[in-house]
């Protein structure tokens, strides 16, 4: 039996004059692409390239909105309330949409950002917004969560297919949460240790938090981060390591074949 | 024979702390209300307020799209190239269509806003480009373009419904253009005055430009501003007027009975 | 004994387009204003219209200084650490200053906005970033903070003169915090009631809380709030009262006569 | 006889999570910086580390105020008029020097930056309103300015010390203006021809333009841009050729010694 899992990076994440990110190096290498929306980061001509480019190599493309902060990056906590998240969320969705549609490509999933998908998935009243806005926008798309969190349930209780996410080269803790960007053991910054993590996570079922503890995880998506140093040859060893383990690597959108 | 005629104003135009307009007062006396999408004003919990309180009201919504430019309110021009404008209306049409979307009301027509408004009724690059974002968002969208200008005809030729637009409460020059703001008689603050001009541009076709020119306009929809003082009073007084002729007040949407 | 006591409003919280508080009437009636500085409300435009009105009314002037972020008013914690917090006040108080100077007028006083001014009034890492801040750009400068606070303490192992604040118009809890604005009991809206509060504040030297409880507070400033409905009102009364009462206005910079 | 020049390029041009330029390469090479103050790039934390780093290799820390127009980075005209771009500028300015002054070191000079540099340099209204604003800031403020333009001459009739520049790795036109950037040789991208270029400006006074005409000038500073590729190249080799060629690099704001 083949395993599949899908491989989804953030990508538009450039403002006006400031590039981020190697997208043309990383975009070929994912089956998904998260795509900024303009709050956080991204602007509607960065936007377009970036569809264009997943486009160009036939990555599923969703939308990847955050909190409307630049300079934080969607990093810090707004503290929005649930009306708030939800029309936010649909503001964003709606702007990246209409420009894919443009592009002639249709959006497949919602991932959102930062603090805001963080706060999502330790909050059942933000992870409820989040669903209802993704569910009002377009009850057919894709909601990726925190494996594990609560914005799991939330996106299923509102009749969404969600898609758990785990993080190939990023820390855990005990709990299953994201260690804190601060601490040392936040990023995994060697390939080949994010290669093995990224394998692990998906035939066992599980990782190992900064403190031992085995973490039981079940992804339909592993993320690899666009903004790191060295993210392409991370993304690489993921990839080559995902499909030396004899996984298939899908798009979360296409119809699973078997037991996931 | 009865003419038919749209009354439309902006609205939406409140952003964050920042009341503008009295959309309360101003929304019931219109036949469709142009949304501001957050780039010249606006912001997602606005616009759900916005179309909400139209929806109540049973007046047609549209996009109200402008240069990206808080401060400067959308009217200082950004010398944006057609393809920014392109996809800064896609992004704009779009977040304002999924919030609408999900407060249950469909988009009938986009407006451009302001700086954006004026140069692409005078430049036929940036008037394709406005027409290209409707069309590429949805070609059964109406796109209200000033009475007369390129924008009517680019906005035609890309295969859009085009709604002519006049303004009652503003002055015009022999070219047929809105005088510009610094000029003393740029604005029409006389309720009673806008009321007879209303009425004179359906009735008779045209109006007196400040210098003693008739200009001749056929204009499907008024423009009634919003954010000028007494804009309650002359919203009323110009509706009341052109009830008062036998005009009957019909949203763009609907079929014409007879002609034009 | 005369007491001696400042009374003071926030003011040049207007936006680009959009007009906030009615600072025309608001600025006559006080001894200081504190003038926002371009990053929750005002832009260079608004500070010097600002400047130069309180600058005729021969009002003493501040800095107003908030966590930058537009859309929510510096109302929301953007959760910035103590080095953000110390440059973004130099920047602002920096920015205010240089027009400031070219109005020719001088800066007396800073006084922290929103949810900055409530967050530095009970973190102590950040009240010393708020002190370091003002004692960096000018040790002259007057800090304004919530009475009994830890920033009045802050301000004060820095080398700053600190003054005071109790606020009229607001309603207390016992432990000498305002109510949160969701509160019903947050905002004393009735003048006469904020008169005979304000006269309480400086004669009896507390107030009352909303569950009964005594606080004792020793204020040198009273703040009247210019974004609330009736702000007019309420000052002209609050400054009636005190001066009825036998109080003599003065601003913060005066020297004192006597035990304060 | 030792020729002086200056050398600078522009800083601090990164904002939030996106860095711009390799300040760390270049600043050590010049003798001035002009450091973004937070209008078209920069923020406070930028400006902070920027003016350190600066004051770490003892190199002269001035403005660079822009249009406030992040995504388009201060290179679109906003069309200001004189009183705003003033306000603006000084608000700039301001915030600026607040934060050098924490720093410890003292503002040198005001540059200002894109399209407000290129629109003073040619209209004589917004060139005294840009040097009004320096002189209102600061009078000893030097004001550096496109050798030859109406900016010098505004500059000096208002009292200030101006220093005329020109720019290595940037192409002419005949009328000693920068050639637009979408020109194929507005950027002159290599070193040598670079440094070639920086020499005949300083040692025989001119420049060629694109057409082949002699363009004179007399710089006091040459800017190397910080935001092409191979920038810290470029400005390597112009600092060695000018001192192969026997000039003293020396800051503006240094005594000259003898005839410049």
């Amino acid at each position: 039996m083949t395993r599949e899992i899908d491989l989804n990076c953030d990508a538009g994440e450039s403002f006006g004059p400031w590039p981020m990110g190697d997208d043309d190096t990383l975009i070929p290498l994912m089956t998904s692409v998260s795509v900024a929306c303009g709050a956080h980061a991204g602007d509607p001509q960065v936007m377009r390239r970036t569809i264009e480019l997943a486009g160009r190599h036939g990555v599923a493309v969703g939308a990847h909105p955050g909190y409307p902060d630049l300079q934080g990056f969607g990093r810090r906590s707004l503290g929005l309330g649930p009306s708030e998240v939800r029309d936010w969320l649909l503001a964003q969705i709606g702007a990246l949409a209409a420009i894919a549609r443009a592009c002639g490509v249709a959006l497949r999933h919602v991932k959102p950002h930062g603090a805001l998908y963080n706060a999502a998935a330790d909050d059942a009243v933000l992870a409820e917004a989040v669903a209802e806005a993704v569910r009002l926008f377009d009850p057919a798309l894709i909601l990726i969560a925190r494996a594990g969190s609560i914005q799991v349930e939330a996106g299923r209780a509102a009749g969404l297919q969600v898609a758990e996410e785990a993080f190939a080269d990023r820390g855990y803790d005990a709990g299953g949460r994201l260690l804190p960007r601060a601490d040392p053991a936040a990023l995994v910054r060697d390939p080949a240790a994010a290669a093995h993590r990224a394998v692990e996570m998906v035939s066992r079922g599980g990782v190992l938090a900064a403190d031992g503890t085995w973490v039981a995880l079940r992804p339909r998506t592993l993320c690899v981060h666009s903004d790191t140093p060295g993210a392409a040859a991370i993304a690489a060893a993921v990839r080559a390591a995902l499909v030396g383990a004899g996984m298939r690597l899908v798009p979360m959108s296409a119809p699973t074949e078997g037991p996931a």
